[in-house]
Order: C-alpha cells, then sequence, then structure tokens
C-alpha cells in the first residue's frame, strides 16, 4: 500500500455520518436571521450602504446587551470576590464587603478558581432556599433539593435527560406550550424524545386551558408515553403571566394524570400588567394541600439571566426538585458532578440576588433605586410596546403582562405566503428577513416558536431603550404597512 | 372517582422509569469515597473523635483549594471587567486596565453580563487563535475554529455528541485509553457510545503501543462502528507526556484507520520530567505534511482549570477544531447556540491566558514570577511523590513527568482482595475507603479510571503544600505497611 492510499477520501465526520439527533435540533433565537444580521452588521463596518445605518437587535433577552445597566452592589461584590485584595480598599461598602468574605469564605481555598460541589456551594444553596421561604410566604424549603446550575437551561435540560427513556410506544413524551421558548424543543430532538405540544390560547392572552391540555394528552398517549409537563411563567414568548387558579388547574392535571411537572419561571420578577401577580408553582402546589405537596413531583427553574438582574453572560441559575425520589437524587447528583460544577462567579451572583442587601445595610437605598427603575422602565416599554403595535392594521398584540417580549399576531396577504412558500420558507420568516434586510430590525419569526397553523407571529424583546424601542415600533409600523401594500 | 384515588402511589420518576443511559454513568473523581470524605468532615466538625484532624482531600485536581494563589494580573483584569468604575481608579497597572477594556469593549453594552456569540467573544477567539500559532511554531490557526467552552469538559461532551451515533454493531465506538480520565466513560454511557480500551503500557511509563491501539480497533470493528480516538496528554491519571514519535505514529494510525482524532491537551504547561516536551497534536500533524494535514480530523481541548492557572471554577476553555467538514461545523455551531454561550467571565479569563502581559508591559515580571513559581513547586512536588512512594515496599510508581497526578501501582494481599470481593468491592475501592477511615487521606481508586485486570491503583493528585504532602506521602506509606502487614 502505498502512502498516498492510506487518505481516505471522505472525512470521519460528515453531515450523513453525524448524530442524526443533533442535525434534528432547531434554535431559532440564535437562528438563520441573527446569523444574516451579524453579516448584514459586518457589510455596514466595511461601509455597504444599506437602507439603514444599525442593526437592532431585539431578538434575544439579553439586556445587557440593550444598554441596562448591572446593578451596582452586585458587581461590586463580584470585584471583591475576583481580587480580594480590594476588600483591603475603603472604597467598597461594608455590606458588599461582608457579602463577599462570606462567599469566598465558602469556597475551597477561598477562591472563586476552586470547584464547588457539585451541586453549588453549600451556603449559597442556603440562601436560595431562604429566599424561595420568603418568596412563598413560608412555605419550607431544603437546601439539599436545591441545585446551583449554568443558566436555567443547563437545568432544564439536566432535568429531561433523567426523564426521557424507552423506545416506539414507550417513549417518553414531554408536554411543552405552542408558543414555547426553543430551548425546549431543541433539548428533546437532541434527547430523541417526544415533543407533544399543548396550544396556548391567544384569543384569552395565552391562557393554558384545561380542555387543551387533556385533548393533547389524549393524543399523545396513542404513540408514546407522556410523563412531563413544561410550563413557562411568565410567558416566553408569549408574556402573559398565569393566575393562581390556572396554576391550581394545572397542578391537578398533572397529579391527576400522573406527570412530572417543570415549571420556569425565570422570569418570576418581570410582571408588569395591573391585577397579574407571579404565584409560585410551589407555593400553589403547598397550598392545596399535603395529597398534592406530598406527591406532585415538581421542578423549578431560575436564573440570574432575566428579571431586574440580566446578568445573562454569568450563566447563574438554580433549580428546585420536590417530591423527588432519593434513589434519582442521587442520580442527579451524580449526573451533575461529571461536569464538575457550575461556574463559581455564576454561583456567587446567584447568591447576591437571593441575598441581597437588606434594610439597614448601607447598600440598601441604591440597590432599591436601581431595582425599582429597571423594572418600572421595563413595565413602560411593555406597554409602550403593545400600544404602538395595537395602532398597526394587521398586527394584533396580547398585553405584554410579563417576561421581556411581545408575541404579535400579523396578517400576511395571501400572496406573500405564496411567495415565501416557493422559497421554501416559513411566510414569518420571509417576512422577519425581509424586515431585517429594509430596515436593520432583527426579530425572531413565530415559526421558530410554534404556533397555530396559519397564524403567523414575531417576537420582539422590550429590551432596547426608550428612544429606541419607539424608533423600532415606528420601523415596525412602517414596514408592516409597506409590506402588506406591496404583497395585497 | 373520589379525590383521593387521583393520586397515585408511584412516583412518575423513579430508579427503575428514569433514563437506563444515566444509570451507567460513573464518575470516581466525585465518587462514593468523596462522598464519604465529605461526611467524615462535617462528622469532625461535629466532634466526632477520628484517628485523624484533617480530611486531606488529594482526590481532584483542585489547585485553587489546595491553597495555589491566582495570578494576580488574571484577577486584576477581572475585578476591572466586574466593576467597571474600577478603571478610574490608581491602584490598578495599565495593562491590566487595556486587556479589560479590549475584552468589555467586545461584550455587548461592554458588559460581562451580556451573552456572547455561541462560539465565544470574537476578539478572544482571535487570541486564542494567535497564541495556538505561537505554541505551535507558527502552524496557522484560523479564529472560526475556535470554539470557547464552559471548561474542556463541555468541549469534549460537545464533540462526542456529534460523532456519535447508530445501534446495533454500526454504533459508534470511541476509544479511550485505560486508565482514563472518567469524564470520557461518563459522556459515552450517556451518551450510549460503545466504550473501546486501548491499555496504556505502564512498564514503559504509560506510553501509547501502536500494537495495543491495533489490537483494540480489531477487536472492537468485530462489533460496533470505531471512529474516534482519544488521547490524553500530558495524561490523567497517568502522568506521562507523550514523545513527539509517539504523537506521529498516533496520526499516522488515525490517518490510516480512518479516526476522527479527540486530543485533551489540557496539561499543556504541565510538564515536569527532563527531556520531555510537551508537543501538541496539531503541531505533529502539520509538520506531517499536507497529505496529513489537510485529511486528519482532530479535536483538541484547552482549559483555564489547569497549568499554572488552576482556575477550575470559572470554568473556562476552547477547542479547536481541524478538518472539519463545512456542514458539520454549522451543525456544531447551531448546537451550542441552544445553550447561548460560555460563561463571560471564563471567557475572559481564557483572553488572559492566552493573551499574557508581554515584555515591558508593567504586570510583566510578577506575573512571570507567579507563574515560574508555581510550575516550579508543581514540577519539586511531582519528584517528591514520585520519590516517596516508591520507597514504599509493595507501591510502584511511574515518573510523573506531567498533568497533575500519580497513579502508582499497588500490591493488595490476596486476603485484602478476597475481603473487597465478599463486599462486593473493587480491592482498590477497599483499599482507599480504609485509607480515608483511618488517615483522613482521600484518594480515587484506580478502578474509578480503569486499569489492566490484577492491578491495582491509586489516583493521587500532587497539589497539597509541600509541607502537607509530605505529611500526606508519610501516612500513605505508614498505611499502606500497616494494611499489608493486617492483611498478610
Amino acid at each position: 500500500m502505498t502512502e498516498n492510499a492510506v487518505f481516505s477520501q471522505n472525512k470521519v465526520l460528515t453531515i450523513d455520518t453525524m448524530n442524526p439527533k443533533v442535525k434534528n435540533v432547531e434554535y431559532a433565537v440564535r437562528g438563520p436571521i441573527v446569523q444574516r444580521a451579524v453579516q448584514i452588521e459586518k457589510e455596514l463596518r466595511e461601509g455597504v450602504k444599506k437602507p439603514f445605518t444599525e442593526v437592532i437587535k431585539a431578538n434575544i433577552g439579553d439586556a445587557h446587551a440593550m444598554g441596562q445597566q448591572p446593578i451596582t452592589f452586585f458587581r461590586q461584590v463580584l470585584a471583591l470576590c475576583s481580587y480580594p485584595e480590594l476588600l483591603k480598599d475603603n472604597m467598597f461598602p461594608e455590606d458588599a464587603k461582608s457579602r463577599a468574605r462570606r462567599i469566598l469564605q465558602a469556597c475551597g481555598g477561598s477562591s472563586l478558581g476552586a470547584y464547588s460541589a457539585s451541586q453549588g456551594i453549600d451556603c449559597v444553596r442556603q440562601d436560595v432556599a431562604r429566599y424561595i421561604e420568603r418568596r412563598d410566604g413560608g412555605v419550607p424549603c431544603d437546601p439539599d433539593n436545591v441545585y446551583l446550575t449554568t443558566g436555567a437551561s443547563d437545568g432544564i435540560v439536566t432535568m429531561l435527560k433523567l426523564l426521557v427513556c424507552g423506545e416506539g410506544a414507550s417513549k417518553t413524551g414531554v408536554m411543552i406550550s405552542i408558543p414555547q421558548y426553543p430551548l425546549y424543543s431543541a433539548a428533546l430532538a437532541e434527547l430523541g424524545a417526544v415533543q407533544v405540544n399543548y396550544y396556548l390560547n391567544e384569543e384569552k392572552c395565552w391562557s393554558m386551558d384545561l380542555s387543551e391540555l387533556e385533548r393533547s394528552l389524549a393524543e399523545a398517549r396513542k404513540h408514546c408515553n407522556p410523563k412531563v409537563l413544561c410550563i413557562i411563567n411568565p410567558g416566553n414568548p408569549t408574556g402573559q403571566v398565569q393566575s393562581r387558579q390556572c396554576i391550581e388547574d394545572v397542578i391537578r392535571f398533572a397529579a391527576k394524570e400522573h406527570l412530572f411537572l417543570m415549571a420556569d419561571e425565570v422570569y418570576q420578577d418581570n410582571v408588569y400588567a395591573e391585577g397579574c401577580q407571579f404565584h409560585s408553582f410551589k407555593k400553589v402546589l403547598f397550598e392545596l394541600g399535603p395529597q398534592y405537596s406530598n406527591t406532585v413531583e415538581l421542578a423549578s427553574f431560575h436564573s440570574t439571566s432575566k428579571c431586574y438582574m440580566g446578568e445573562c453572560g454569568f450563566r447563574g441559575g438554580y433549580m428546585e426538585v420536590i417530591n423527588m425520589d432519593p434513589e434519582v437524587k442521587d442520580q442527579l447528583t451524580k449526573l451533575v458532578s461529571v461536569r464538575l460544577c457550575p461556574p463559581v462567579p455564576g454561583q456567587a451572583l446567584m447568591d447576591l440576588v437571593v441575598n441581597s442587601p437588606q434594610p439597614g445595610e448601607p447598600s440598601y437605598t441604591t440597590f432599591m433605586k436601581e431595582r425599582t427603575a429597571t423594572l418600572r422602565l421595563l413595565a413602560e416599554k411593555a406597554k409602550l410596546t403593545e400600544e404602538i403595535l395595537n395602532t398597526v392594521p394587521g398586527i394584533t398584540c396580547n398585553p405584554v403582562q410579563g417576561a421581556m417580549y411581545s408575541f404579535p399576531n400579523i396578517s400576511l396577504p395571501q400572496k406573500a405566503i405564496k411567495e415565501a412558500k416557493a422559497l421554501g420558507q416559513a411566510p414569518d420568516m420571509f417576512y422577519c428577513m425581509k424586515m431585517l434586510e429594509e430596515t436593520g430590525i432583527c426579530l425572531v419569526p413565530g415559526s421558530g416558536f410554534g404556533q397555530k397553523d396559519g397564524t403567523y407571529h414575531f417576537r420582539m424583546t422590550i429590551l432596547p431603550p426608550t428612544d429606541k424601542l419607539k424608533i423600532l415600533l415606528a420601523k415596525v409600523k412602517e414596514f408592516h404597512q409597506k409590506f402588506t401594500q406591496q404583497y395585497s
């Protein structure tokens, strides 16, 4: 054999030989439209002429990238933890220093650079537990049930990994809302689970209907083994805040139908609409009495990335598991140990979120001012977005009760739908791509989240600064009118 | 139906209904022995009397937890990035400030709290590429081939996810060294891939033998589809540093046998033994000429957790992919986008590692002093460990040429082996558990890494401070002698 002959013409890893489950993964929030937006930004920098001078990315809930300022106290403590020499400095308030000392004492070698326990730093989990207890009016929380995670995504995927198994008709089915946050569909594709869709009721402000849950479950039972029910509250991409009654119904349904509940509650502080209030699934579960609170299995997820913090880059988060079988918990602890630990700076940040400055502490006033201002601004922008979008003929936008997104319904002319389909594109992808090319605005088409057949939407974050948001909304309005005209 | 009747007696998620692949996962580095060590620590705190006053954890390569100090420059820049108000302060050197400004400018909203691109911050990937080029004597590196990761573990698991597929005889086989770092076996178990063992040659200082690779591959081809060859160099847990010739042989073997190479090179700065040198797989690949450098598919992994940094808690890392099919690369980029981005503080830290202070910059002298001192100390401790262990009758320790571990061979008396087996324990687990209970020293049994049948080992880090390491080694010696006597 000559030396050349040993070289195969084909690669080992090709699109045909790779893991087909990975090929099935889709993640619209960073999909083709965002890649095109990045290209356009590059073209603009290179001097290519466009009908706009700037790309406005309203595709992702990335608060700091949109100019939201970090909470001073959090960043002071993180700086102190990163470089403890600063503890000697007089420029930092005492409460920031004491938080930093407490976190460092809980770290191996008093360093953020040591691995933590795989479940997360003990004292952080204790602080999380106390935070949950305060939030839920005293419902007890055992720190042993708290797992720190690398953002909420990590916790969600880890729980799904434990839950998903089987083949054919006994393959695990996971019920997710449509529209959904595409982490869910992506994780299910990767794990090879069956995605079981239940539709939110757009007419009733994206609420969950019991009858729809029943329909969806009955349908799924014909071909798979539905074991899990996922809820996002406040809703992503849909911005609704579930009523207490609705949560109660969902819990009763899960108990009756023997489903494991996964509650994605990362927007728990992002509630804007009057009359709306965040109710944690855990609290409602315990209020339903021991028949429920001792039996229904629940995992709830939180994150440092949303709410008033918006600290996405730190990848901090936690999950609480309730009524988890002790043997399974051992397996969960083992599973997370393989990745050693969540990033320790993210754990420190999670600690600050659940153990924020208290009345009487030197940082309290500034902290509250910053927190309140951020949340008030978000509430204003939620209102503004809804109001302006609803002035556009052909756009109907539900109230943005919470979270960080509007998900308006858009009427698309038949001609546009035809043209899109001829190009092999989803009609709302066609619409959003055109908007990006003509206005520089980057939105995510509704098809990336799922929607009722024949309806079209886009997801738009409410995060840009108010002046920019107004420009953005005006441009969307103008574009929609022009688009409608062009294809009518 | 009464209300009570709706409550199922059984949980949804039990040890019998959970994902069986997760059950198959094992991770000895944080396994039962470490859990027992944590318990013992708790017992000591509670005043339980033990024949020792402190647990010494030599089970994991966690440098800072063992007292290694972080590099001042790195932590200064991280503090500046966390709390940019500090940029106004005069206490930080100019080069630290300029690095911080550069990183912040590359972050959305100039904040570590924004999501980065999923592949990692552009300028960090560029710095990584230049670092690789310098390291490899000018072999070109395209930043587009660099992916920042959440520690090296994340990159390794992501690559395996792409590679593993098929069922039955066409299931992907992944060749890993025995002994191995159990991340590999754990990931393969979770993905349902076939673990294909090749044995390192303990007699020849844990070198890789071509004949053994051939044997292992031929064997594997009878029942699966071996596609991947994983190498850890410098070795974990075995501490060997591969010769250039050996790497060349491995690359030729991979080319001939059509295998995808995964090179775990996280200990690339941890080379202590005289005559040993780190050769990257990429450099050797390019030195073999275009027949190889244009065809052999390679992924190489690095991390902020090891070398002189030891910053495990930040979960920073990168991987470089070479000769990856462009369609597959698109799939890889899509896959990593689902988790949004690696932790941004870890990305910043990775940047500092690959763009450290240069001659003429104000931090250069201190940086070099700290770096050199840490590596010199590690080299001393590597030597010390090997020497002392080899004075113990019944313990044979190969030179710790690199990495952070010794992996000595231990002779166990037949009586002890019998007693262990009667308890259903691996004999070296039995040995290590006894050592923990009697001395407070926490090691990981060789069975957690894999070893030739009938041989026994433990892995011990060389990280404890020299005085503590000496005590530890003396205790190991004493224990081994007592144990041998007791069971002879």
